[in-house]
């Protein structure tokens, strides 16, 4: 029987192919999660209207009134300032400049936050994943590029134009003669992205011909750990590499906002506790002293985190 | 004449030889700034007591009441957690870990709050120096060594265990041979503090038989300046090395906090806005392009920046 005090939020994730939504109650368990489609064409100006209108039915469904939601969240691929503008545009939904509450404000009568999606993932992490119990917190996302989230005092760090976090960018190879994403040489995200492993993998393999099962077939984030877990001595190097660089900058990192706990996710820390301990020596030899203590864990919410971290955008 | 809601403050600037207090007025003026010694003896078990008797000293000579004073920040020289302890006590002080405003209140009966020096420096720049119109900034102190203090929407982020914004350990020198005070080796410190441009210097000089009026004297931090401008090309070079450490640092510093201004305080920085010329280039070079409009100001507010942050602890 549902209470007349019951409170719920929708937590949306807005990614380039899907969105991925889940009702909440306000104790943090999700009681249903679903995906849309991300429709981009038009300058993807179906999106929000689509995911107002999904919310809007899945209320009705379950006989749920405007009354009862606390807010609505939501995650997006970009820049967002404090007040939910997309300050850049979202390239991968065919967006330019917009505000998100703004817009949703057309079609529901519900308190609407919005942040960046890195961010949004790591607040959720904190709330219900690795990260919890913690209130200072730096996620870090190791996907097809290197993505971060900082919790300060349990809120998000947006920084002056919501690039706060970005710690895939921080210079760390003056050697290095590829490009980066964004253009510059040397970046973290060279190294430690699922991108950054083969990179490092296959400079390796060119070095010499010392055995490898590597050498048997494609090249992968997953074959590299897989190869280590598998006591290859030449995979054992490019991971050593591979935490080196990890360690030095989450040490940079640690050094600037003093963190509890990093938490590691995305698609490269399916590789599991392995993975930490390449990047927990290499962060010890270069942070500073009273920074040392700071935990390492492995995200847990995988997919989900975007869309608790957005319910926790107005649950907490 | 004084008004029944005239509310004041007091900020107390903790340091190893002096304590420098001043009386604000809720507008954030200083009224009045003194100093007593820091008694240092037994533990620097008066320091604190000296400071409440200097502060209803000057009430008593103000006719000030306890009810007309909002509250008294301390800046204090080590780490310094949210309930105001210096966790790891304070080596300049004679200070063990102990709680400053719980000794305070043993002897005043006024609010006190407590951060780490470097940090309400920062605050300070930020409410009345450098940094005033922002609320997202990273003070950068050019000392003796290199310290920081970061400001989150208007509030100091003090990490963990006190250790946010500790931004002289950022590990850049893979090829350092001297250790830093830290005892790692490779951190900004050792290249961007007064002692840092020294080294630097020095290593210059010893490198080859360039002419330079930095062979004639003592080489100091502001002999290469003061050569710089001067039109000396070895100096030249120097400021660049310098530039170059401290712009990559503060780049990376950007990637993480992604803040509106950088203020650069410290004896350094008395070089003036030429020092600024070496840093800004280098940090465009390494930062990430959402991060690249920050701000590099001069600190203004010099040795009163710890009282005027301390004060605004509590007023703002």
């Amino acid at each position: 029987m549902k209470e007349e005090n019951d409170v719920y939020a929708f937590g949306v994730d807005i990614g380039g192919t899907t969105v991925k939504l889940g009702l909440f109650d306000e104790s943090g368990s999700v009681l249903e999660k679903w995906e849309i489609p991300t429709r981009k064409e038009n300058g993807g100006e179906n999106i929000l209207p689509d995911v107002a209108k999904s919310i809007l039915a899945k209320m009705d469904q379950k006989g749920i009134t405007t009354r009862e939601v606390r807010g609505i969240g939501v995650g997006a691929p970009g820049a967002v300032d404090e007040e939910g503008t997309m300050v850049g545009g979202a390239v991968n939904l065919g967006w330019s400049v917009l505000n998100i509450p703004k817009i949703m404000s057309q079609y529901v009568d519900i308190p609407v936050k919005a942040n960046n999606d890195a961010n949004v993932a790591a607040l959720g992490e904190m709330w219900q994943g690795g990260g919890k119990g913690y209130s200072n917190m730096v996620a870090v996302t190791l996907g097809t590029g290197v993505g971060g989230g900082i919790i300060v005092g349990g809120k998000i760090l947006t920084g002056a134009t919501g690039a706060g976090g970005e710690i895939g960018h921080i210079h760390l190879e003056d050697e290095e003669t590829e490009c980066c994403g964004c253009k510059k040489k040397g970046c973290l995200e060279q190294y430690a992205s699922a991108t950054g492993i083969v990179r490092l993998a296959k400079r390796r393999l060119a070095k010499d011909d010392a055995y490898s099962i590597l050498r048997d077939g494609e090249v992968t984030a997953k074959t590299v750990f897989d190869a280590v877990k598998a006591g290859d001595k030449v995979a054992v190097e490019i991971a050593e590499q591979f935490g080196e660089y990890l360690g030095k900058g989450l040490a940079a990192v640690a050094a600037v906002v003093n963190p509890e706990v990093f938490v590691i996710g995305g698609g490269v820390s399916k590789a599991g506790t392995i993975l930490l301990s390449f990047v927990e020596p290499a962060f010890q030899k270069y942070v500073f002293y009273p920074c040392a203590n700071a935990q390492f864990k492995l995200a847990t919410l995988g997919n989900d985190a975007g869309i608790y971290g957005a319910a926790a955008l107005v649950l907490k």
